[in-house]
């Protein structure tokens, strides 16, 4: 039986060597499928039918709680940068085992979104309880149909990145995204927070965003060099601000995950209270600057970590080139709404993590310690 | 001139090898001065002349801000707890630097509290004026008298401790949480969010404080033995829950700043979702558990890690003797009410942060790279 089962397996795999670089080239296909039908024509704005808050619960609300845990509390953060921009609602992002026992402020004004992959991880189901029994109403975003958070929660938002069998999610992790982009748009459009070119504009580039993923994907050899010199290294930290600083800490926890490299993310702007003590000659720092309006602050903040010798990899905006005076390398995503660059930057990061991991004969798909989905406390 | 400037400078150590050591020892004077003239006698509230709020502006406060850089920003992480939970106000904490480029949600009845032990931190300094461009009402915690950000604030409350020398904060850190529990306990009081019978409580126990804390520093020693042995690692982990994740965030940046191993720390409920993938043989965990309400779920994360052969080092709250039977090593401190633990639970880390210095032949007072006060962006 487990002969065949492994086999099984391995025919799923599509001819990759792992099913995480099979999920990473997927997610072209998974961010259409999470679109589809939730882009109206025309660009002239998103419809979800799954949402159904009651106009006047939408009028009242005052406050959004984002809950979850690991990759998906990273989307929450992107989501929080998201939601505050476009609909202009005051957002607050808890780490599920932190939310369901600090006692929260919320109430009846509250719209409390809690993310998970599976739809079964424990911390995130108790949050969402909690929220429930405080009197919020909860939305959730999950992957799979019909999952405990799906069938407690009050509406349902459905990441469609199909199945994810590799611990370290990727897939789900940038359809979560979409869908933060989505629910952002939806409670603009519903309070007027957001005038039509911009959502116009925004849809557009949502629309672009599959083959922008694909143009990212097609340059991921682009690290392969930076990999082979720097497996054995102990530490790396990832620096970003604002939505980067986000994306770094996903980027870091998929270092992490599977390559068991000590990796770590900080805010670019408080390398200088502490952190930067530990940049020395040859310390990898991997530093996004894909937000045009950061970009010299940015900028600063690698010229610091170069005078201590570290050696940069950048993941920068085109347009944005720059950059490329200050780091050893740069990888460059295309041009987009400054909004939306969170999909395209974590895919080098991604590939950056695979490499290393498969550089360092580690499990890829199996990591030590972790399971896909954490149904316990 | 320079020598008599360093000979100036050894006597003001009083016998102590480093200004730091010499200001840990510090703390109980130092938080007493904090106290003084802020705590009515027979503990019946607390009086705080320095803040002259309107009552209006009182009454229709929401949402209060903290925001920071470096260690004071982890004093705020610990005053979003304390005020939630003392006044009932929602309140979100943000590093300055972050702060002050995300457009934040603030108006009128918005209160920003900025927390700076030299009053010069430079972002910090840009989001207390960007604050009070939208319209917010400022509350400056400083440790400096007419330093920049106590001019331009609106209210200031001074932390007495005294000039700080070293690099690496710690009786700026101790004394910016009492000034937390003073604004909890004021708010708390203005709006009648709080029975007299708590109040009386936590007064009474931020009153034993400073004689807790000289207690906590007796026992200082306990720590020497695991340095011996560790002070070669190239990682330690830091996890806590609650309060608990607020002060191990503290703890680890002291370990980076001085003795520059790569220390970070954790919700304990999010090792699950990642970084257990890290946890092997011998690897040095600094496991909080000073909350009673957690202390099962933090039992739990502990025996997760030993699992792993990590080697951890509790620090528990008396009362709470059952970490021993997982950890390697509990360093304890004196019971109190648990809103109080972190002030005394940062004390062994400070001085495991110290030591391992110490053993590592470290800078300890002007730590590679860094400055005492960042007044550049």
């Amino acid at each position: 039986i487990y002969t065949v089962k492994w086999e099984a397996k391995q025919a799923e795999k599509d001819g990759y060597a792992h099913f995480m670089l099979k999920e990473i080239h997927e997610q072209p296909r998974a961010i259409k499928d999470t679109l589809s039908g939730r882009i109206a024509a025309g660009d002239s704005g998103v419809t979800l039918k799954e949402i159904n808050i009651p106009e006047e619960q939408l009028r009242e609300m005052n406050k959004i709680f984002i809950t979850a845990c690991g990759t998906a509390y990273h989307a929450g953060l992107v989501g929080k940068h998201i939601i505050e921009s476009l609909a202009r609602i005051p957002v607050e992002v808890d780490i599920a085992s932190e939310f369901r026992y600090r006692n929260p402020l919320l109430d009846r004004n509250s719209l409390v979104i809690v993310v998970s992959q599976s739809g079964e991880t424990a911390d995130t189901l108790a949050a969402l309880r909690e929220a429930k029994r405080k009197g919020a109403r909860v939305l959730a975003v999950t992957n799979v149909v019909d999952s405990s958070v799906a069938r407690e929660a009050d509406d349902v938002l459905y990441t469609w990145a199909g199945p994810e069998i590799a611990v370290a999610s990727t897939k789900a992790y940038t359809t979560q995204l979409v869908c933060m982009y989505l629910i952002g748009l939806y409670l603009a459009q519903q309070r007027g927070a957001l005038g039509p070119g911009e959502t116009a504009e925004i849809v557009a580039e949502l629309r672009k965003l599959p083959g922008k993923v694909s143009a990212v994907l097609e340059n991921g050899s682009d690290i392969e060099n930076f990999v082979r010199q720097y497996s054995n290294c102990g530490s790396v930290f990832y620096i970003g601000r604002g939505l980067d600083h986000a994306v770094a800490m996903e980027g870091s926890l998929k270092l992490k995950e599977i390559s068991y490299i000590h990796a770590e993310a900080y805010a670019a702007g408080e390398l200088k209270h502490g952190t930067l003590a530990l940049i020395e000659k040859d310390v990898p720092v991997i530093a996004l600057a894909t937000q045009a309006d950061l970009f010299e602050k940015m900028l600063s903040n690698i010229k610091e970590v170069k005078a201590r010798d570290a050696v940069v990899v950048a993941v920068a905006m085109r347009g944005l080139e720059e950059v490329a005076k200050e780091a050893d390398q740069v990888m460059y995503i295309p041009r987009t709404h400054q909004v939306l660059a969170p999909v395209l930057a974590v895919i080098p990061l991604q590939l950056l993590a695979y490499h290393m991991a498969v550089a360092r004969n580690c499990d890829v798909d199996q990591p030590r310690n972790l399971a896909k989905s954490v149904t316990v406390e």
